[in-house]
């Protein structure tokens, strides 16, 4: 564990330390119009947690998704996709606990089992249901202990559940994720609320993790799809807790149109909605940085600033390189000033690079330049500018133009305690 | 620390506990005609061990080497390579502690202002001297106190000196490595003999780390080449220990020529050299494999056979995504048959892979087949298989013919602790 950390509280459900960047308190989400939200400890692997969500959505809900690009996807996942297809979509069911992947005929029964009661207690089609499963890969998803509790959570489904649906879909979150955000659509005030979790298995190239967002906004499917699509490339595909793609990755927008009355939208390209797609893009980085802040054992964030590549892909490669170094990621955490490794990271990357022409940062102190260590290096300076809670790596290739920011947090013993333990 | 694991030992050189899977004793190597080696404790950066390593080499010494693939390489491997053309060797000096990495013009004088002693005090051309550093990136290298040692070691050069060589190239290996072999070429038995260190920033698609191998056979440059180019595939360019690439990663192969008369070789592919890339092959991955035991931290080998993969490429990107996901090696540090992690790191490898196809094993137990887990699966069994210090995965994609074999280590604390202070 990183020096001066001294967790003093334990997640309410997974019983780790509360990670130390955790947000002071819940954010305050209001409730939104058409969205209807109820949870339930339906036994499905933990004890004595929440880990059954159901949230309910108004006739006539658009919904757009990204997904993992895993060639070993989840059985909901393979649904989903299945269901984005109509753009429309009525309920929705996650659980936490079993991620229902690599099972088989069984986990598409279970998935279809699970669409058909929710269905039938929601009144809509089982194209209009949609479904997310976190938790151990391979074991039989017990889909009975869902079925059941699906025709009462209907009836208990309420506006301001916010809290309690971030709470139910955590594994080894330490903390629920959840942020808002409000924006005018053609002088029309539409919200946006956010759920996410986390908080192993996260490498970019996919939507990572599981993270539903729902607006009161007015959208048809090919807007939000594209919206969406275009938001999830700087925010939850440019973090990196441990370079593992889950097989589970689930990111979805929900739009009900029961907010405030707006103009008809039909591109995503339209003047009216730079506010929305703004506010949204704000939400989804800020959904994505709580997950990363919520890494498995981290006590740091890391930022890592690449610029003066041959092209931003080139850049994003290079930050990815550095941010899923093991290596670099245990010398911050140790507090240690090992810019060697970042040398090491950018050599490895495969992307073109030119030791006399790279500038490597800690903050605001340049540590290494002109193929050496910086003549104005100073070791205290570096050890203080990677000794708190966020750490800036800024690195300058001095080739190109091509820039990248990506995240990522710490690795240490946490890491180690939790993964070797999480299945048992 | 994985269970069971009570390291009864530290390691002379680095303090560290020495791995439990080191081997029994320090094999016994031949002196081998031609070749005679000296070390000294020159203070580079350690105190109390030797870290500079001279080989004097017989005139007319014949050498090839396979060299780090990162674009931020060191002083010594850029030197290495131009002086690789003219295929002759007389000296090798070798220090751990300073990697003389992102050094600058400072660096490159350094390697020149050792080369031209070495030269000097072994009466040779500085274009047959070669070098290797290990150690910290970044640090200038204090090249005088290397050149100050150099003419005494030349006096002390001696035919046996294996264990010592083997130690003065160490940085945080817990064991020396060293490995020999003899094979006959047209009648004539000729002797190999190897050195190797570790043990972070292993990461194949580069020659890995540092390692010497000498024979007495009479061989040309450009034959050892291509017995070393071959080689090197299958043994250092198919482990990993943290998938971090080093900047100063360098094999070498040494043919002095001095041992018993044989027929002149002039390819690479003639049929008397048989037996001798066989012992070279096997040289070459017994060290590979000293290097992987020795992995920072490590409690465990872990062996993954891929088999079934549209081509053996596509098959040794599946075995090393699977060998570098942080959440299988800390799971198998776990003793926890978590095969699950497997599906995972084989769905995001980027290469094909149909779910229903898939074949997993721990040991001879298959765990996961049809696309969910085995009808006869047996967690006990499982455990079992994972439970030992040696652990086979194996995994058949069902695709096609691709085959590919490749090790790795656990993650353990281990790793953690050494990485968060081995700079300071």
């Amino acid at each position: 564990m990183a020096k001066g950390s001294k967790p003093t509280q334990k997640a309410k459900t997974t019983g780790l330390a509360v990670s130390p960047m955790a947000p002071k308190a819940f954010p305050k989400l209001p409730p939104l119009a058409g969205v209807r939200l109820a949870t339930t400890a339906a036994g499905v692997r933990y004890q004595q947690r929440t880990d059954v969500l159901l949230a309910l959505l108004a006739p006539g809900t658009q919904v757009a998704g990204v997904f993992t690009t895993s060639k070993t996807a989840s059985a909901p996942v393979l649904w989903c996709r299945d269901n984005l297809k109509a753009g429309e979509a009525r309920v929705l069911v996650v659980n936490s606990g079993n991620a229902n992947a690599f099972t088989g005929k069984a986990g598409l029964a279970g998935v279809r089992a699970i669409a058909e009661e929710a269905a039938n207690v929601a009144r809509c089609r089982t194209s209009e249901v949609f479904m997310a499963s976190t938790g151990v890969i391979g074991e039989p998803l017990p889909d009975d202990k869902i079925v059941r509790v699906l025709s009462r959570l209907v009836g208990e489904g309420a506006a301001g559940n916010w809290r309690a649906a971030a709470d139910a879909i955590m594994t080894t979150d330490t903390y629920p994720k959840a942020a808002t955000a409000t924006a005018m659509i053609d002088g029309v005030k539409v919200t946006i609320n956010g759920i996410a979790k986390g908080s192993g298995m996260i490498a970019p190239d996919m939507a990572t993790m599981l993270s539903f967002v729902f607006t009161d906004a007015n959208l048809p499917a090919s807007v939000l799809q594209e919206c969406l699509s275009a938001g999830v490339g700087p925010s939850f595909n440019s973090i990196t807790v441990d370079s593992d793609t889950s097989t589970s990755d689930t990111l979805m927008l929900f739009a009900t149109g029961k907010g405030g009355k707006h103009t008809a939208i039909a591109k995503a390209s339209d003047k009216k909605l730079t506010e929305f797609r703004r506010a949204l893009d704000g939400l989804l980085l800020d959904l994505a940085l709580q997950v990363v802040k919520d890494g498995e054992g981290a006590q740091k964030l890391i930022r890592i600033d690449v610029s003066g590549a041959e092209s931003d892909t080139a850049a994003k490669r290079i930050g990815l390189s550095i941010a899923n170094s093991p290596l670099v990621k245990t010398a911050i955490a140790a507090s240690d000033a090992n810019w060697g490794r970042i040398v090491m990271a950018v050599g490895k990357s495969g992307e073109a690079a030119d030791r006399d022409l790279l500038k490597i940062s800690f903050g605001n102190h340049v540590v290494a330049e002109k193929g050496m260590r910086a003549a104005k290096y100073s070791e205290a300076a570096a050890t203080k500018a990677v000794s708190g809670r966020e750490v800036v790596i800024a690195v300058d290739i001095g080739l190109g133009k091509g820039m990248a920011r990506v995240w990522t947090c710490d690795l240490t013993h946490g890491y180690i305690d939790i993964n070797g333990s999480y299945r048992s």
